[in-house]
């Protein structure tokens, strides 16, 4: 089972990262494919995985992490769609049909953020935490959340990115957010073009000592802050382009420890706050090794 | 199984209500107890259960839902003590110990709000809904989470009662809450003595019509907002003594959708919105039952 090929997408609005092998210390075969069309990127990558499985070998799974909104309700006309996305030509597309009508294995989906999760828990920086939240901060704001190691859905899956916070309480003036659903949502005032939007220049512009990266702090602990109240997580992993930005992880579990002024007196908010809000530790890879990870567990 | 006699506490900050019987149609005795002090109550009510055990027979297992925050990690030296209560004299409480001293039967200990919880997922308005959330709002706001049936615990429990929201988003202006730890969080906003502070007279002086209703419909959209995004769950129970106005469950419904704005295209918060935010099925039963149900899983 454990040297069993296996293969893994990671679906993002940008590219696809696909992928063949055993796992994360074994892929043989990994390709990246832009994201245009659905009927010209998933023809590439379906190219991907026939060639592949003839050169490297047949695999017996695939999992897939996708940017969604995604229907993950098994008993649905549309389970595996891509819903209600605002990307371009891409809402109600069948991205797990398309694949299940070439390739005739077992195969798992999810979103990229719940995929994400489940790597970090399987083999990165979430091992044995429960629950566990991962979130990406990039173009947007995603976040995944894992229930004793499984995915949490419910009525649909997570939304993270869109959880309302009280901007008011950062000593900037109040933000306009960029979200066009909810304006200062955690999307529309902590992701890249929002960070863009009020600063006039791309995050990655900005010093590490920028005042930009204070009022970031302070909104994201927000945000953690709820996330704490709700799920009572044992860590929570924040990934994506912006968070490549380390000097972050301080301010921000200082700022949570602020926000929340000792009302939660968990080891995770006190002595181990250093623990509690970590960079993933698959790195950028935590996506398309989480796939891997929803297609080894259906062997 | 089903006929075994058990016992249940729901341990309020005001009364311990404590029963005896086999389920929600054969209660057999029950009594409610005055909370002073810790030693005073504990004394009535074992009192209640020695005595009660002598007039209906033996109970099998005894269910405790509490007022918290509780510690609920088995591993720990505290593990069934009320913690860093507020409560005047009841703080680092050894309340599961004290009935473990005089009751030699499995014992089970949750948060009043996970208990409730639980008692409208196995008789109330909860069957089947996974996630299933239950909010109280009272002279404080709590709320209790259930994963498919089972308690969310984690780091500690459920805190949804402290939830940020931006109070700027309602037409009114930004109102000072009453939360000593966080000012204008969910509680400090919407609980009975926020409404009171915020309007001049206890909530249930102030007709249907009332404006203060109005801006309550929309914190309160705003916090079940977060929890939409978070938990993805399938309903929502509000129960406690200020949703006994029972015309802000349509109200709620319709500012829940609004502040979300169509982000969200599922059944429960389109055509279905009318079941997903409901009162509790066993009125303000559902935290002594919710103890029953923890003491029936234990046989």
């Amino acid at each position: 089972m454990k040297n069993d090929l296996i293969a893994a997408i990671e679906a993002g609005g940008t590219k696809f990262n696909c992928a063949i092998g055993t796992g994360p210390d074994d892929i043989r075969l990994s390709t990246r494919i832009e994201t245009t069309t659905p009927m010209e990127t998933m023809r590439e990558v379906i190219a991907f995985f026939d060639h592949g499985a003839r050169q490297v070998g047949k695999f017996n799974a695939l999992g897939i992490g996708a940017f969604g909104p995604l229907d993950l309700n098994k008993n649905s006309d549309t389970y595996g769609y891509i819903t209600t996305t605002p990307k371009e030509g891409w809402k109600y597309t069948d991205l797990l049909g398309s694949l299940r009508d070439v390739f005739h294995v077992p195969m798992a989906i999810d979103t990229d953020v719940n995929a994400a999760a489940l790597g970090e828990y399987t083999w990165g920086n979430g091992r044995q935490c429960d629950p566990l939240i991962y979130i990406t901060v990039g173009t947007g704001v995603g976040g995944g959340v894992l229930i004793n190691g499984k995915p949490l859905h419910g009525a649909m899956h997570p939304e993270i990115g869109h959880l309302f916070i009280p901007a008011i309480m950062s000593d900037a003036p109040e933000p306009d957010g960029v979200c066009p659903f909810h304006g200062s949502c955690v999307e529309g005032l902590l992701s890249g073009p929002a960070i863009a939007a009020r600063w006039g220049a791309p995050a990655e512009n900005f010093p590490a000592e920028h005042e930009c990266w204070g009022e970031f702090s302070t909104l994201m602990a927000l945000a953690l802050a709820n996330l704490t109240l709700t799920l009572s997580p044992q860590r929570i992993i924040l990934g994506g382009g912006v968070m490549h930005q380390t000097q972050l992880f301080p301010m921000i579990q200082e700022e949570l420890q602020r926000v929340l002024n000792g009302y939660l007196q968990t080891y995770e908010l006190m002595e181990g706050v250093r623990d509690y809000v970590v960079p993933p530790g698959l790195g950028d890879q935590a996506g398309i090794l989480g796939a891997m990870a929803m297609a080894q567990q259906l062997l």
